[in-house]
């Protein structure tokens, strides 16, 4: 088997770990005689999610198919040889970026099981809660986990439920799960959207040509050309079945107690797609008035409005035209790289963000410079550009960032470090996070200026909007695993490492 | 994933579809420092047994190491970076055939399983007779089976046993299953062998600095310098286990009812590499004494005896030295195969036998030729050898067979085709099929005198010495399976086709 | 070899034919301990010139060390392992294009050749307009072409002259040929940067630590934190000497006639990174005044500056600025871009420039569109961009172009489409250009904006200060090989076509 | 590019060198719609002849097409998609084994030149003893080398002949060297083949359809069933060409002074397939003979006759028989070899032989054993074997080789160690090498004993009949690199090192 190649993008060029990864994306459509080829398209729009590996099941009526593969989606999924393999009138995917580290494929998505009553395949963004607990429960009774998912765990779940109906099988499996979870399942005859009670992770329930698909986001509909149709609601089951006449009917379950919703503010902040449209907000309109409201909130007197691209673009398109200093692209972006630079060798490594950002010195030599970032983990990249701009001669170096301070780990499908190593946390105030980052000011938005940019209004601290634990530590669901470990106890969740 | 290469070996390089193939072989070491190298020496030497891939699993006190590929064992197993990731003073590992058809690596042994009380690895050669039912009552109760595999429902078995021990687990398992099977486990201290109630297939113990070590064959024992210390017995259970202090002990069980042992014939007549010896005996000594007993069976006027390589070589020598006719390599092969001649285009199948095979004219031109193969399956091979034996000048071409004719499948880890497709049930006679090779005569090794060659003394036909099924339908052990299957239903075990 | 795999890229993402490509990029350094990683570097930051193959050569004071990729620098060249085959205190390094569709490995440069007085390496970026004409010369006189490039034919004109250095063999050779080059040469001591008399192609010397640096562009030095220290002249002729004691001498030739400097206009419009300095003039800055012209020339009243990424978006910040209009990012750009999608089915093409593209369509939808590109080729995806506006809800759409129309082939190392097949030439006028393309209205910056935007005057028609025939037909050198060739004459330079 | 990936063959699984290695195979057919596919079918049974890469060169009419990759024929060959790229009715191709130890890519054969009178491409089994002092010559003329072989030297040669046909063009560039070829070349419209004035190396002519063939041997002729027609004489041109209207005209030219040829009796001895006639003479029957005088010359007491597989079969069976000793293979070989096999890892590496040979205990435990080699190199490997054939239990071990003693190095193809690394001269007698080798006695067949096998007459001393140097040291052409070269200069014909 190959050996998992890192892929050209983004986030896998992060050599000194300073990103937030989220970890999936899912897609899916019921009744489509191009099922699979669409699948592969609404993947490869929903790419940012996730860029480890890519998978898709597909039902051609007799039989399900199903292909794996570590790397992107363009790299093998539109290949005519790999979409002769997975024919079919139904199809479901997955785009993932492993949290643990370990991207190996029995761990790619979706995953897939023969029930009794027939084959079902899951795909799932977000991460559970009490997916170790469970785990340990099933294994207890018998069960063999192949891979190291806590995907898996709802499989085993739908597996052992008692009810006859697959779709009734599914609503077991999840009402004993506790996280956060956007999920796709496909049956024989049915494709079935769900959300998490909270709602942490969008899905969107979108129509092309009459068939249900579901993506977790617009930029998944728009390339093919697929009408928006409803988002899914937080605690919503939508199952969707192909009827002996090819026609397809579309049920709505609400099988949980009714809360309000809590989307993650991250998918505002950085993990979305800027022309996506998330729980009815356009996500660039949302970061150019995190911008806006940064100007408000922290201005300054400089030359020149930066963006930190591509993340920090559409908030400094917002901050300049607030505060009416000119935008210019002071750092410009290599998009061309190779297998050899994710890894590179320690002589390379001393070259840093200059692999992959360079300053345009024409525009900064001599003047004094707003960089607009979207968010700080560490800072340990934020240092190498501002040393980066100074050498280019800038006379000052203002940073603003488009969100606050980041202090608590997501537990919910967001890779965050350790929290004694980020950035908010290593250090007692502003001024001394300022001073080691070496700019000459630095400024956080406030958190109601980030819910007023989202949601237009400011956040209610007794029933917040938006899921924000990674600023506030209010974490909206339990988090039995975290708590049910005792202090020693590794968190290793296989015996076994498996290469390949 | 890369795509499945098949590899330069003797029998992937059946483009007829004329040979039968065993399924597996296995090899196991408990307590020594280089016990995954070993392994994969082990199973270097058992590669005849199976080279569609291979698979290695060690545990170093704290982790499982796995590791499995497409592929010959020298293809991957003794790369440096490969024995680096599979670390341990334990090891087992597999070689496989698919019987299938289908290779892919969910189906590679050896199978992993997280238990309660710990993680086992199985690697099994053989195959089930109720492997089927049991797949389908284990679904029903909610297991998940991720490979197409009957190995996987035993390792079920084991995972749903309620005994503590993780021994005593596997003799639950294996007492629930029927059919043949030659299968090495380990848990984190104990390395296991076991052989089914009648003996089907081979299984060794062996000794290494004190160390135990079960094989395949005593081939594998060879090439590490491992001394032989007997057969594991049919019907028995023999449990090596690490203790604290280092030493090893060694348990012998026999859970099931005695019985005689029955190991399957075809092991002498084709599978086993000839300097192994299989219970007892000799493999090279049996097959020229089948060419022995042969010569005096089916004696001919020739001037010169040559064998079909290299499986015909043995009994040749034996017929050349009971006749006094000449014995000569009058057929050359072509050990150099490469990728693409495995799966040859149109063009170049019209060359057949050539691709592998090629008269050594100076030998055969105008000679009376006595061709020995080892077995005749279907009998297009055997055709195009003929052709090629009579292109090259021979004045008569006479072919003795040093085994019996095959009338039925083999439901124990060999792949046979379709019994319609087999030469004895295509033609009413031996005249027939005589012609249908193109042959001047033709003569089978008769049964007794098989029996003669192996064991010394006829078949004792109230309790046959040998599982001979393919040769007269006497089958050893119920076929659950193939008797509980309706007329129409299909034999797919899967619902689902994975590519990689 | 593997087969020729195209990288994620802009431009290899170019499933219309519808970009410009330029040929090459060169690198080379003397005297440094770190020369291969520095020139990997160098070629790195040179990627947008060229990313279908790669190839760096070094000398350690013994031997010559060649490496040349297909791919991206960034897939093999900064392995421990590539490096470690390529170790020298010199090197120099090549990107490349193919100009003509074929990319093979025989063609990658840096090409070397053995002399009597020592070995030889160069690298070339432009074309050379009596390539054929010298080759079909020196193939009279019995050398042997192995590539198909007519880089090699400067080799040959190097290997067969008679002088003794290896210098003025240099000098010798690019005496004969006419065209654009900008070259690096390497001998055991020396290394050579040249530009043609025209200096129709960019190159600098650079200075790291007192070792002499030949570049393409400043971004290369920039990269690795060198300095600028100036351009090489229009032909000159630069020799850097490594001396017995390790210092490095530089002398300066001027072996042609002088004239004035023309460089190549579209290294301002489309081709050079933003952030480099070419012939002492920022390009962002260029790229942006171009946008101001333009505003100026082709004012429009619209709602929302559009910059088709990223080409168009230095010239659209100008426009929004000069206009006063806002400036969004109306359209996305997917960065994910795998193997298959460079060759998409044809099911996939279908969906066209969604593939890379997305409308945002909250900052559209209602809106009047002033979209900027920065040229128009053939106009293809011009006319797919308008009809993506259009449907994510733009009133109205109007295009400016921040360069002239394009009427004339390109022979110095611009791959141009056939002219019959270019935008300009397909219409009789502006207004059927626009309506072909589905705009509202579409305009071009005219010549002298373009002049002004980049050189601070208009054109000098006597003495154009630039070279720009693609717009004016004004080519700076003859064209031997054009008007050698008689009407039917294939184009064909070699006799072989190769794989790998 | 791929990395040079050795292939599962018997001379790459040297892990001792101690083989001796033959430098090519070629092969070449003219006028046949099935050109591409034959010589790809000839080059796979001339494979024994080179193992490392193999190339075709092929003409349609219009364009030369060329295919050259490291492996095994079989490993590309036939496999449609390379088949296709290298259409043709004329087809050339070449096998090769490095003698250098450097396979490159460029060096694979057959290299291709474009001449002023068209293409012209040429493939050479041997080597010539003058190729260096030319190589300089050329380079000092301006011509440019690009591999390191001393092919190359004739393609140049033939590149500056002035003569105006190809094929003179051809004897002028043979008329300049000296050493050993066995070539074949093609143009446009002919198919050349030629041996050196000594026939050093073997070439046959043959026919299939009333179309021309060239082979290093008849068992490429048998594989496609072509008629064996005649041996190209030593000294000899055979151009065949292909008319207008599709007839094929030969002609035979012998440019040289006539001369007795003298083939290379290792063709006999080891290189050649058995099935083969070279010379006239079966290769099989020769190598018999070989061991039905070695039993004559050498006789010893014994039980059993045991050939060293594969080479030493054939006279084994031959002792066999002339002595009245059983044979019975006493060591098995094992086939499957992969590529990790070949660079076996340390801990590997010292089971040495056993990883590729095995003792068959059950014929040799309390025997008297004969083992018959075909010759010995350096001795490391006879010292293994010996070792393996006491542990299984051999009471007694005899060594006969059916050659004579090597004392000398070759100059014409054969990769020999250095001379002081031969066992004959490591050791001042033959009990000396017997004590080495651990056997209880050693014999070596005669040198007059060999002539007798394979020719029928003892030697010729005043003008031996065969080339023999590396018993005798008579070597049959000047050496005159090997003279001209000063002590203390390098072999070194490239300064550069080129990956790929």
């Amino acid at each position: 088997m190959e050996s998992p190649v890192n892929h050209p993008s983004d986030d896998s060029f992060d050599m000194y770990g300073d990103t937030l990864r989220e970890e999936c994306g899912v897609f899916g459509i019921l009744g489509h005689p191009d099922a699979p080829t669409l699948t592969a398209l609404g993947l490869h729009a929903l790419q940012h999610r996730g860029q480890e590996a890519a998978g898709i099941v597909t039902f051609d009526g007799r039989q399900f198919h199903s292909e794996r593969q570590l790397g992107l989606v363009g790299d093998h999924f539109t290949d005519p040889a790999t979409l002769k393999r997975i024919p079919g009138h139904m199809a479901m995917g997955h785009v993932r970026y492993s949290t643990t580290g370990e991207t190996i494929l029995r761990n790619v998505q979706p995953l897939f099981a023969e029930l009794e009553v027939g084959g079902i395949a899951i795909a799932h963004n977000g991460n559970l809660t009490n997916g170790l607990t469970l785990r340990r429960k099933l294994i207890a009774q018998g069960a063999i986990c192949q891979s190291t998912s806590d995907t898996e765990v709802i499989l085993h779940l739908i597996a052992r439920s008692q009810r006859t109906s697959s779709s009734d099988r599914f609503v077991d499996a999840i009402g004993a799960v506790e996280g956060a979870y956007a999920m796709v399942a496909m049956t024989r005859t049915k494709l079935i959207g769900a959300r998490d009670p909270n709602g942490i992770r969008p899905l969107v329930l979108g129509d092309l040509d009459g068939k249900p698909i579901f993506a977790s986001e617009t930029c998944a509909l728009d390339i093919i050309g697929a009408k928006f149709v409803r988002d899914v609601e937080n605690g919503e089951v939508i199952v969707c079945e192909i009827q002996a006449d090819g026609t397809v009917t579309i049920e709505s379950h609400h099988p949980f107690q009714p809360r309000k919703e809590r989307i993650c503010l991250f998918e505002y902040v950085y993990f979305a797609r800027p022309d996506s449209v998330v729980a009815g907000r356009s996500v660039y309109a949302a970061r150019k008035h995190m911008g806006i409201n940064l100007a408000k909130e922290a201005p300054v007197e400089a030359d020149v409005v930066v963006p930190v691209p591509d993340g920090g673009t559409p908030a400094a398109i917002g901050y300049a035209q607030a505060s009416g200093i000119p935008f210019e692209l002071g750092i410009i972006r290599n998009h061309y790289v190779g297998r050899t630079f994710i890894e590179p060798t320690q002589s390379i490594r001393a070259f840093g963000v200059k692999l992959k950002h360079s300053a345009n010195r024409a525009e900064i030599a001599g003047k004094r410079v707003v960089l607009i970032d979207d968010s700080i983990v560490r800072g340990t990249t934020s240092l190498k550009i501002v040393q980066m701009i100074r050498e280019a001669g800038a006379s000052e170096v203002h940073i603003r960032v488009a969100s606050p301070m980041i202090y608590f780990s997501d537990y919910y499908g967001i890779d965050t470090p350790d929290p004694e190593k980020l950035l908010a946390n290593q250090h007692k105030d502003l001024a001394s996070m300022c001073k080691f980052i070496g700019a000459d000011s630095l400024q956080f938005l406030s958190i109601d200026g980030l819910y007023d940019a989202v949601g237009g209004e400011p956040r209610d601290n007794k029933a917040p909007q938006f899921t924000d634990h990674y600023f506030t530590g209010d974490y909206p669901t339990q988090l039995t695993d975290l708590n049910g470990r005792s202090k020693n106890e590794p968190k290793q969740i296989s015996l076994l490492r498996e290469a390949g």
